[in-house]
């Protein structure tokens, strides 16, 4: 799945995945009207409301795009009715062709890891047939407690083809609370970047390994350090756009290569009309002002790797 | 609910809580039959496996217990009808008057964590109307990103009067690659330790905060030097029984008040017919097992705190 999220980048020429994080403020009014005219104000409705609204934006913008990420808190909020629409997503995505990462930041130890990795990229054993749950290509996942917690996902990921972005330092401003603190010297952040270019030697594809990380674009001198200490891992990095980070944060994630790195912008894209940049959309041709979000993003970050040559 | 966990605690004389974790492995062939016999080896069949078989066990149980722990990963692993096992479960274990504690570990930033706190502990905003999805009483989190992370869930706690256990040092053996690194001189778990007291400032019932940690009965030192630290926080003891931790590890991680602490065991109830000790109740007779090994637990814990006076 690494190969083919790569080749995916290569032929878009888009470093990029689009965050499907459909909080119900974003969706437009005549989307909810049309989810609670059929299904009242119920969480049935909502998940229709949220269905509908991926639904479009990805028809607009699966040819331009490697990858998606749908947040999985943004559907359970909805309870069983938005795990259904989450579930309804993935499927969709991977239909249309787009590697989906699932952003669900599951963690926990031995069976019970396992058990999520079972869920979300593997298969269940019941009697003497199996099933998919959740059927991501990829999954964030917490290491707070250790290789326990991550090498049962490593485990469903090998026997799956499938891979992982671990967090090492995230995005927000309290990530350093813990991430930032020196450990022998070095930041937590270096420490856990050591360990995924360890746990990543485990399962590698041709070039790069299928455990991968996550760094923050609000935090770019730490990426240039990370990119240095897991030269073989992909590094996922959220934070642009609504979160502060821009293009040229961007270009020390990278490797020598111009791979190495996929960045996502989740309201940013999704939630584009409602911004003054693409206004002139309305909301009606949201998914339009979606589309033109993912081709200035991608200028931006292809215009910034470029200057840095 | 901090204070009805605490008079559940007094009432039944059980600082215990029992963790529905339902592998299909512990689940005894005459329940699996029934399930898959109407529903077919399904993803359906093996959640009514998994609810009838916890259903019989809080039946057996609730009278002597004051909470129950999910572990939400033994569900989600059968995708939506998991799920639907696990809502169901919650429900039901609340009608029986049973504090429900999620094993849930999520944990994101913002928006984000609020929605899972919403989806787990609040109520969702739809239209005019406002739904609780999975409703649980409690729910685990996890802290790697830090306060942006944590905030937005005890912000729904205060709405609501519910509480968090918080991970601070869990009970496997590489929980220490992150949790035991000297950071200033004390380990990271004893800096989380500290934050958690902080944050369970923000949310005070009458004697505890509403904001606990787990801690894990494999540690029993550390429990001792953390109880010091948060001393008005309760603490969610995993890794007793099939773990390793005994009852006179715990006695460390209870305050000279008799309370602050609750030691869960999962296999070791719920799975007790398949061990030696109670082999005599059979498959047939699990949740009658699951009652005894309840029993003996109780007796282990508080012979352990009685001898410690």
């Amino acid at each position: 799945m690494i190969q083919k999220l790569i080749s995916k980048i290569q032929q878009t020429k888009a470093p990029i995945v689009v965050g499907l994080d459909p909080m119900l403020k974003y969706i437009p009014e005549h989307i909810q009207k049309k989810a609670f005219d059929e299904y009242g104000e119920t969480l049935e409705g909502a998940a229709e409301a949220v269905w509908q609204f991926n639904k479009a934006i990805v028809d607009a913008t699966c040819d331009l795009i490697p990858a998606v990420k749908p947040q999985i808190a943004m559907y359970e909020q909805f309870g069983i009715e938005g795990m259904k629409a989450y579930e309804r997503t993935v499927s969709y995505c991977q239909e249309k062709g787009l590697v989906v990462i699932g952003d669900i930041k599951r963690g926990d130890i031995g069976s019970t890891s396992e058990a999520y990795a079972i869920g979300h990229l593997g298969k269940v054993q019941v009697g003497s047939k199996t099933y998919s749950g959740f059927h991501e290509d990829f999954a964030t996942i917490n290491p707070y407690m250790g290789s326990d917690s991550v090498l049962p996902f490593v485990k469903v990921c090998k026997e799956e083809k499938k891979g992982l972005f671990i967090l090492v330092k995230t995005s927000n401003p309290s990530s350093g609370e813990l991430q930032d603190k020196l450990v022998d010297g070095r930041p937590v952040y270096e420490l856990m970047g050591e360990y995924v270019a360890k746990w990543g030697e485990e399962h590698m594809g041709d070039q790069y390994s299928y455990i991968g990380a996550v760094v923050g674009a609000t935090y770019p001198e730490m990426g240039k350090v990370l990119r240095k200490v897991m030269p073989k891992s992909y590094i996922l990095v959220p934070g642009y756009g609504a979160q502060g980070g821009k293009g040229k944060d961007l270009v020390h994630f990278f490797n020598e290569d111009g791979l190495g790195a996929i960045v996502n912008s989740s309201r940013g894209i999704i939630a584009a009309y409602q911004q003054e940049a693409y206004a002139k959309f309305g909301a009606e041709n949201f998914a339009e002002a979606s589309r033109q979000a993912v081709l200035d993003m991608v200028a931006d970050i292809n215009g910034a790797l470029e200057a840095a040559k």
